[in-house]
């Protein structure tokens, strides 16, 4: 892939606790922002449950329909993780012992700790390549365009990094961010304009509420910085003719 | 449909701000833990880009596969705002203006201010039902088993409590949550022989990281009281056993 091409990536969140509400996913918006730092696109996202088959056709679908796909979730030792297993039946490999994981897990826990429960860990599909866990140890682990991470956020984030040199990205996707004190309705035809007008740039609109303050960000994001700074000077013409207060730009 | 009958639910996120990173969706949590308490399952979640086909596509697939659907994001004034126009499509109805939203954002808004970008968000499909929203005016809508709520955290919670007459719900989804003072390896294999012999029940195990602290919380999952009841007995028989210290229960 060439620095040029548009690179794209799903995300898949696998969990139970995620669609009951218990727990509030976090690791999309983590995963997203690193992407887009190292220019992918994340074109979907998927929750999905702990079931076998239901892992085994999204993987195999989202696979097939993105350069790259990052699932969250079900790699630890208890009977409710079965990412791997899954993993290994989409891509119809043997799951087995990985020997790199157990040197790994087996070196990392005192003499006797590494018992049942953690050697579930180091089963995977045959011939994975590891994704290193600076954090807690246990790896996640890459089949082809498929990266598998855990679940808990904080080992998630520490993995990332890692993987820097496995994924090949297009140019970095560049935001601008332009907050001002008003309501949609009232630049809703104007930015509608801007937006016809540069069709290649995507400009969303977000109202915010803090503080008890109002407003509308306007987030314009493209691969090219000169056609943010174009938009922005059309948006801010308007945003001055109509008087708008600007908060940030 | 009868209060026994198993009731299921997607979540469709539509918004480029989720999938950039920039926000962070809380919508997903909001929405299910709501469903829960009225019986109904969230068997998926989605988030897809503001663009219409892939919205018309999703939406189709999933109120086929779904006994409801609930979308949020993409019915505001601005341009970047096409949830409406996409479920007209999806559904085949024509896109047009609501008289009763007309009705409530004309009475809503002091005299002039109901200018042409605020007009937008009264366009809907042909027949909608209205979702009122009690926070900011401009209504929700309802087609068949799609309901369409707004992206904004604080307005959306705010129009759910009055859809609960729209939709019948199973009976409602009872959780019980064990927190210990331990790892999941530690008891993986023994909450796996619990879960072997409780195979209608869903058991989670979720590792956490409080204040320094490590522990493992076991949440059980039934409409039926009594089996978590037992679940909880069998598990607390093994954490007894284990000297695992029980931190809640």
């Amino acid at each position: 892939m060439t620095k040029n091409k548009k690179v794209n990536a799903a995300i898949l969140i696998i969990g139970n606790e995620i669609l009951s509400g218990r727990t509030q996913d976090t690791n999309t918006s983590t995963i997203a922002l690193w992407l887009n730092s190292i220019g992918i696109k994340v074109s979907e996202v998927r929750v999905i449950p702990d079931i076998e088959n239901i892992i085994i056709e999204t993987v195999n679908h989202l696979r097939k329909a993105n350069d790259y796909v990052f699932t969250t979730g079900g790699i630890g030792p208890t009977h409710d993780d079965i990412t791997a297993q899954s993993i290994s039946k989409a891509f119809k490999l043997k799951y087995e012992i990985h020997k790199g994981a157990f040197k790994i897990l087996e070196s990392y826990y005192k003499i006797g700790e590494f018992n049942e429960g953690r050697q579930k860990m180091v089963w995977m599909p045959k011939n994975s390549k590891l994704i290193i866990n600076p954090t807690s140890g246990a790896p996640g682990f890459n089949v082809k365009n498929v990266f598998c991470l855990p679940g808990v956020p904080s080992i998630l984030k520490s993995m990332l990094g890692g993987l820097k040199n496995e994924i090949v990205g297009g140019k970095p996707i560049l935001s601008h961010t332009i907050s001002l004190k008003t309501v949609e309705s009232e630049i809703a035809n104007s930015l509608s304009n801007v937006q016809d007008l540069n069709d290649e740039i995507e400009i969303g609109s977000y109202p915010f509420f803090k503080a008890g303050k109002l407003g509308v960000s306007i987030v314009i994001r493209s691969e090219d910085q000169s056609k943010i700074d174009k938009c922005t000077t059309e948006i801010l013409e308007f945003v001055n003719k109509k008087n708008i207060q600007i908060v940030n730009r």
